[in-house]
């Protein structure tokens, strides 16, 4: 048991997190759409594929009821007001480039702690929920690279950041099998988050 | 209650208009395999996808039970039908300059609203029922696309193809809402269908 | 009934024959991923996609629980072994050129055979079972294809690949409906395979 950590604060803690990650995500979908000239459908569907996609490839392989991106109405609201952000205001400029990373890296730690809890909840097991919650962080992004006809940036050349999602995701799934998942989340996302800035900084990369 | 209006009537059209859309969705893959020069497999790959794969996609995120497309045999054998019809025929000229314009609209207005009383059905809200109504309508096309390599026509420069679907699932939505879900999807069909139709017919977009 | 055959036999003989399945295609997708220069990552992603891609998506549209690739940890733990081979050693040369193609038509004529009777085993009927077998059997590829931006060699162009998986999972669907189903899957096998090495051996193929 957790008997060191408040359980109700932290899961208020990451459903907060998760759902800046959904906006922060839908935002940069919509930037994207702006980049490439797409009309509002267009800024919905990639900032949906984006904020949500990871956890709606999760959830629909893990078969434990419909995606939590459909049962919450506040995911989906999420998604669309990140894509209405985009399309009214031009996010760009010092503001967003300073953000955007910080907020990039806390969603990534936050979705990969959060999809491989979830797996394991399903009963599955860990490498499954390594993956899962790697899915989670990556998944949306990579489908999205896939609609619009790109090299998926998890393919390489990126700065870990699918590696950061494996060390988040493998912090959780320890955690929770020494007892510790409430308080473990909290590590994991830090393990997650700070390994995607760090990469960034110093630029570090995969070998190939 | 529909007291005005003839359920089962009403359901039977529907079927019918459904497997039409099937029929010509999936010819309209066919036809795209044959431009591209593909062998039968082809044919029946793209026909299938465009014919049922927005449906495979909602049955799936609604996890409420296998596909319907998997269930009722009738919706392969309709896109088999499809595929070969493309692959004996060669499907150009005025009769499918002309028809296939109409049996479109109709089978996007119909698929709109069928996705979306669906998803009402399995105990969804509103939202994710406009949702998984409009990728009913236009999820084959995407994957389809997207297995050809091309830029998704729902990401923009159609004519309010999408928009349409919106708004057949949201008439769906609200008929439902207020207690006739049966008149309501002859509504939203009429709606889905006809914005289609005007659209392409003045060439209205949405802007940038 | 079988009687003429050991059916627990058969059944270890196919589990060794999917795994090696999985094995081969995922050590080809990172064969795939060392000439797209990627990094360890990009062979983790291809070579899962490759190796078990296929039967995810059978499973996620089958709706009968998580796939058999995340309840049973042999899977994935021989598809990332798939991705450090290709990784550690250039797989390359006369070894593979030889061993690949056999293992490969193996394969396909063992994942149609499998895929064809889980769909049947859920109690969808033969067409459904027809096309999951074959999805089973090509499905990695296609994904693999899409997300590397490659037009799917299931389109077009190759050697009966699609439609030799089609003649296994029509041979199984056949041998259960006369009520031998395991005896059946062997035939299954072998009609998949040896159409396979037939078709690649004489360059056989599908008219436009």
């Amino acid at each position: 048991m957790d008997v060191a950590v408040d359980d109700q604060a932290v899961s208020e803690i990451f459903r907060v997190l998760d759902l800046t990650g959904v906006l922060a995500n839908a935002v940069l979908g919509g930037v994207i759409a702006r980049r490439e000239r797409l009309d509002p459908i267009g800024f919905v569907v990639l900032a949906t594929l984006t904020g949500l996609g990871g956890g709606l490839i999760r959830d629909t392989l893990l078969q434990a009821g419909p995606p939590v991106a459909l049962t919450d109405p506040t995911y989906l609201l999420t998604a669309l007001a990140g894509a209405a952000i985009a399309y009214v205001v031009r996010v760009e400029g010092r503001a967003w480039d300073g953000t955007w990373p910080v907020v990039d890296a806390v969603a990534l730690g936050c979705w990969a702690s959060v999809g491989a809890q979830r797996t394991l909840d399903v009963g599955l097991g860990w490498l499954p929920a390594i993956l899962l919650g790697t899915i989670t962080a990556t998944g949306g992004g990579l489908v999205r690279d896939v609609v619009l006809r790109r090299v998926p940036g998890i393919l390489g050349g990126g700065t870990l950041y699918a590696t950061s999602a494996i060390a988040a995701a493998g912090t959780q799934v320890t955690a929770t099998a020494v007892g510790y998942p409430v308080a473990g989340s909290l590590v994991a996302l830090a393990v997650g988050a700070g390994l995607v800035l760090l990469a960034r900084r110093r630029g570090w990369m995969l070998p190939d």
